[in-house]
């Protein structure tokens, strides 16, 4: 059953999905990995389509698959697949280079975060939404994190009261988001560049658009995340996810 | 089947489970909570108990149900139930006082890590006996970990290169952690008082007592957990520790 759009949504949901990623082992795209018998990013795509905002969804598949992409997702939902880029920052430009200019709020989510529940998708947007230009869905930090020097040996105990784990669906106000990766009109105002250090010796992930944001001196902030949108990317996390999946 | 520990082994194992703990729903000992139709203190007791250099067992029970633990246990291996005490620093007094001062090792678990594999015990174990005073097994941390200030807005992405999450058994030389508690020759020495801050501004979570034996001064080392160890606290973790438990 392909799922509807709305077409009267202010929300634009980009997934990339052009890494090879090993870490589920060799071969396949880790997007494109089995989970209960479909990859990754079909479960992905199905709850983002599920979201009452969303308008539209847009996800960069490797070159030499964007027709076995489409073909993949069609039945599932209406999903704009264009061909990735060499490095993760490509795939979000071009990306970005399919949404309209009117869209006003644009997610960028990870496929292996698989069972995101559609209402964090909603949650994210909605902050965009009432005001906040860069919105990231977190989770407390539950156990006891202590800091590391050579040989690992403990410096310290770090204070995770202050500490929160970061879950997708990032959400940006389109100008914002545009910005950050040197797109659009105030590209020469916002950018500091594709992805590099922040904070206080702080490091941007390859899979944290907010990073580049925060980098910009765009203030961002946290909305409570969701155990379900945990990242599937160990062997094991495929056995806690389809334990998930029945109950979810 | 009672498992039969070994004689000439050199680990002590404490596990307190006097606390009350709300977090998987109130009512009964968060140890005594039921996990595939066995309370979570028996599945880690059988754990422990087939690690092979492990000579004693050590329980902290409520005062109130010092009688049935032991008697829940009692098929399980042979255990020393102690009553605990009002905070948990007060149970793991009580059961180091039940160990025998020739014993060089002592870990010391957390009952809600169930499922923590017999070979995590002896690497916590082998670590300390190779010369360690303290121990502790730790995973990567895997999400992006951001610092929040007031009103959850970011204030910079942590470098998480160098932070690990602490799982149990914690190990420690027997006098090391002896001293760590106030106890034994070199307490006046070695003590810090029972619970405060350590390090640069950390805490120390009432579930780890490496982070007193950081403050006493001790080295603390860090080996490679497990998947397997994870924290049973939420509903939802039950879920995920089933599913772990048909494949481990």
């Amino acid at each position: 059953m392909t799922a509807q759009l709305n077409a009267r949504g202010d929300v634009a949901v980009l997934i990339p999905a052009a890494g090879s990623g090993l870490r589920l082992g060799p071969g396949a795209p880790k997007a494109l990995r089995p989970l209960a018998g479909e990859p990754l990013l079909v479960h992905a795509v199905r709850r983002v389509a599920a979201a009452p905002s969303v308008r539209m969804i847009v996800v960069a598949a490797p070159a030499a698959e964007v027709g076995a992409v489409r073909a993949l997702l069609a039945p599932v939902a209406p999903v704009v697949v264009v061909p990735g880029g060499a490095e993760r920052q490509d795939s979000v430009a071009a990306m970005l280079a399919a949404v309209p200019a009117e869209t006003e709020i644009v997610l960028v989510h990870d496929a292996a975060r698989a069972l995101t529940p559609s209402e964090l998708v909603e949650s994210v947007a909605a902050a965009v939404r009432s005001g906040h230009p860069a919105v990231i869905p977190v989770l407390p930090v539950v156990d006891t994190i202590k800091e590391v020097g050579p040989g690992e040996t403990v410096l310290g105990t770090v204070d995770r009261s202050v500490l929160r784990s970061v879950q997708t669906p990032q959400g940006f106000r389109h100008d914002v988001l545009a910005a950050a990766h040197g797109l659009g009109p105030d590209a020469r105002l916002g950018a500091a560049g594709p992805v590099g250090p922040v904070g206080d010796g702080g490091r941007v992930s390859h899979t944290d658009d907010a990073g580049m944001v925060e980098k910009a001196g765009t203030p961002v902030v946290c909305v409570p995340g969701s155990d379900l949108a945990m990242k599937i990317t160990r062997p094991l996390d495929l056995v806690i996810a389809e334990a998930l999946l029945r109950v979810a």
